[in-house]
C-alpha cells in the first residue's frame, strides 16, 4: 500500500454528479488529510467545482471522459456502452491497474457491480460478491450482508459471507474474533431454511478462531446489537435494511408532527432541541452511507445516489478505512486460515476414522 | 353466521396464557358486547380469574382440557402431542366443528399453523395458506402478507398472497378496489426475481377488478403507506416486519434515554408529554397485534407469544372483525371473480386465435 490512501472517483456517478461528489471528496479529505484522489468524468463539469477547493485541487487529479453510466442503465446496457471509457468503469480500472487503493460512485448499484465483477474478479475461493453495510444499533454499529448484490443463497454462500462479514467487522471494531449471527425467522420446521440451519451447523461445529458463531439471530434483534455482523441472502438483506431506513423515517416524521401542533409541544421542543438534535444524529442515515463490495480483488465502496455531500462524504471515509486498515489483506488471510482450518479438520477427521 | 360473534380461545396458548388471556378477552368484550367465547383450557387456571369479571362470565363457556402445546414444541410434536385434546386444537376444532366463527391463541405459530392446516384444510384454489398483519404507515395501516407461513414463492402462489390480501384490505379499510404492490428489491437483473416479475406482469395485464396492482414497491416506502397491501414470500415478509418493529423500539430507547440527560430535555419531555404519548400510542406494537391466517377453511388469529391484555385483546379484535366483514366470504367471493375473470381472458384468447 502506498503511504497515501489513493482514491478513484465516478465524478459523474449519481442524481447530482460532480455537484456531489467533489464537495464530498472536500469534506473526507479534510478528515483524511492523507488522501489522495482521481477524479473521472467532464473535466467540464468537474474544474469550476475544483476551483473554489483549492485543498482538494492540490490532492486530486481529474481524468476526463464524457461517457456517463446512467442511474437507469441496466447492467448490461451499462457494460455495452459504458465498459473501457464511462467515469465508473475508469474509476474501477484505476485499482484494478494499483493505480488507486478504491474507488467510490453513487452511481447505480446494477451497473457498478456489473462491471466490477467483470474487470476486478472474484477472489479465489468466492463464488460470489456481497455488499456489505453498517447498521447502526444502541450498542454502536453491526455489519450487514448481503444488501443485495445476489438473491437467494446456499450454505457454502452463507458462510462465505460469515467469513467476508466478520473480515470486514475485524477492520472497522477492532475486535479479534467478531460476533455472527445468521439471520432467521422464529418459525420452525418451515421448509426453505435448510440452507440457513445448515449455514448454522457448519459455523457452530468448525468453531473458527476468527469469528464467533453466536446462533440464529431475529430481525426485531438487529437494531439491540445483538451480533457484530448479520448474514442474511440478498433479497431479505436489502429488505431489511431499507424496511430499517423507512421506519426511522416514519417515525422522525411521526415525531415532527407532534411537536409541532401545540404551544406546549413546541416550547418542550425548544427545551429539549439538545436532545432532539443528539437523537437526529444517531439515526442520520447518510453515516451509515457506504455499501462495501466484498470478495473480489480490490475495494469498490457505493454510496447512496440520493446522498448530499456530507453522505457522500462518509462513503469515501468507509473506502479510505477499508485501505489503512487493510481490508483485501484481512479477507485474504481469514479465507486461508479458514481454508487452512479445514483442511486440519480433513486430516483429523481422517485419521479418526 | 350468528348474531353474535362467537369466539373461540385458547386459554393456554402465549408466554402467560389464562394470565393474559382471560382479560384480554374481557377487554374485548367490552368493546364488542355482541361477542360469545368458548375458553378452551386448564378450568382450574381459568376459573379464579374469570370470577373477578361478572361480564365475561356471563358470556363465555369453559371447556376444560390439561393437555396444552407449549411454546417451544416443534409443529410435528404439537400435533403428536395435541391433536384432538390441546387447548389449541379444541379452539380451532370449534371453527371446524361450527360452534365458533374464529379461533384467536398466543400459542406457538408454528404448531397453530400445523393443527389449523390439517384440521381446516385450505381453500379451494390456494395452495398454501399465509399470514397476514397490519403494518402501521403514515397514512393509516396495511395489510402485510406473507408474515412466514411458509418461505419462498413462486409467482402463482404471490398472485394468491394479493388476491387474499385484497380481500382483507377491503374488510378493514372498506375500499372496494384496495391498491397492491409487490415488495421488491431496486436491483435490476439480479437472478431470483423472476417470481416477483412474473407476477407483477399478471397482476399487471390482468388488471383485475377487485384489486389496483401499483407495481413493485421498496421495502423503505411500506411505512409511507405506499400500498393498501405489501405482498411478499414468508421469509423476507417476516423480517420486514420484525425489522420494523425492532428499529421502532431502537429509536423509543434511543429518545427515552436522550430526554432524561439533561433538566432542560426533561422539562421539555413534561412540557411535551402528551405529544410522545401520541407518539407512543401510535407506535403501540399492541395495537397491531394479530396475525390472520388467510386461505384455510375458517378464521384463525394468531396474537404474540409475549403480549399482555390490551395486546390480546387486539388480536380478538381482529378476529370480530374479520367475521363481522365477513372475510371467508369476501375471499371465498374474490377467488371466483377471480377464476370468471380468468376463464372470461381464456375464453377472449380462445376467440381471438
Amino acid at each position: 500500500m502506498a503511504q497515501k490512501v489513493r482514491i478513484a472517483l465516478d465524478a459523474m456517478g449519481g442524481d447530482f454528479g460532480p455537484a456531489v461528489v467533489i464537495p464530498g471528496a472536500d469534506i473526507a479529505l479534510e478528515r483524511h488529510p492523507d488522501t489522495e484522489f482521481v477524479l473521472f468524468g467532464d473535466e467540464a463539469a468537474i474544474r469550476p467545482l475544483m476551483k473554489q477547493r483549492p485543498r482538494l485541487t492540490a490532492a486530486a487529479r481529474v481524468v476526463h471522459t464524457d461517457v456517463v453510466v446512467r442511474m437507469e442503465d441496466k447492467p448490461s446496457q451499462a457494460l455495452r456502452r459504458g465498459r473501457w471509457k464511462s467515469s465508473m468503469w475508469l474509476a474501477i480500472d484505476a485499482v484494478k491497474k494499483g493505480e488507486a487503493d478504491a474507488a467510490v460512485s453513487a452511481g447505480n448499484t446494477g451497473a457498478l457491480m456489473a462491471m466490477a465483477k467483470f474487470n476486478l474478479h472474484t477472489m479465489p475461493g468466492i463464488g460470489r460478491p456481497a455488499i456489505a453495510g453498517l447498521w447502526p444499533t444502541l450498542k454502536g454499529d453491526s455489519v450487514m450482508l448481503d444488501m443485495g448484490a445476489s438473491i437467494g443463497a446456499d450454505a457454502g454462500h452463507l458462510v462465505d459471507l460469515a467469513v467476508m462479514g466478520s473480515a470486514m467487522a475485524r477492520v472497522l471494531f477492532d475486535v479479534v474474533r467478531p460476533t455472527v449471527g445468521l439471520l432467521n425467522i422464529g418459525v420452525e420446521e418451515v421448509k426453505g431454511l435448510e440452507s440457513v440451519r445448515e449455514a448454522g451447523k457448519f459455523l457452530r461445529e468448525a468453531d473458527l478462531k476468527f469469528l464467533d458463531y453466536i446462533g440464529f439471530i431475529e430481525a426485531d434483534a438487529i437494531g439491540q446489537g445483538a451480533a457484530d455482523v448479520i448474514v442474511t441472502e440478498g433479497f431479505a438483506g436489502n429488505i431489511a435494511i431499507k424496511t430499517a431506513e423507512g421506519t426511522a423515517r416514519q417515525i422522525t416524521d411521526l415525531l415532527r408532527g407532534a411537536m409541532a401542533r401545540t404551544w406546549r409541544a413546541k416550547l418542550g421542543y425548544l427545551l429539549a432541541r439538545e436532545a432532539f438534535r443528539m437523537l437526529r444524529d444517531k439515526l442520520d442515515p447518510r453515516k451509515a452511507n457506504g455499501g462495501v463490495f466484498l470478495g473480489l480483488n480490490g475495494i469498490v465502496i457505493k454510496s447512496h445516489g440520493g446522498t448530499d455531500p456530507e453522505g457522500f462524504a462518509a462513503a469515501v471515509d468507509v473506502g479510505y478505512d477499508m485501505v489503512r486498515y487493510e481490508l483485501l489483506n484481512k479477507i485474504r488471510d481469514t479465507l486461508l486460515r479458514h481454508a487452512r482450518e479445514e483442511a486440519e479438520a480433513g486430516k483429523m477427521g481422517g485419521v479418526a476414522s
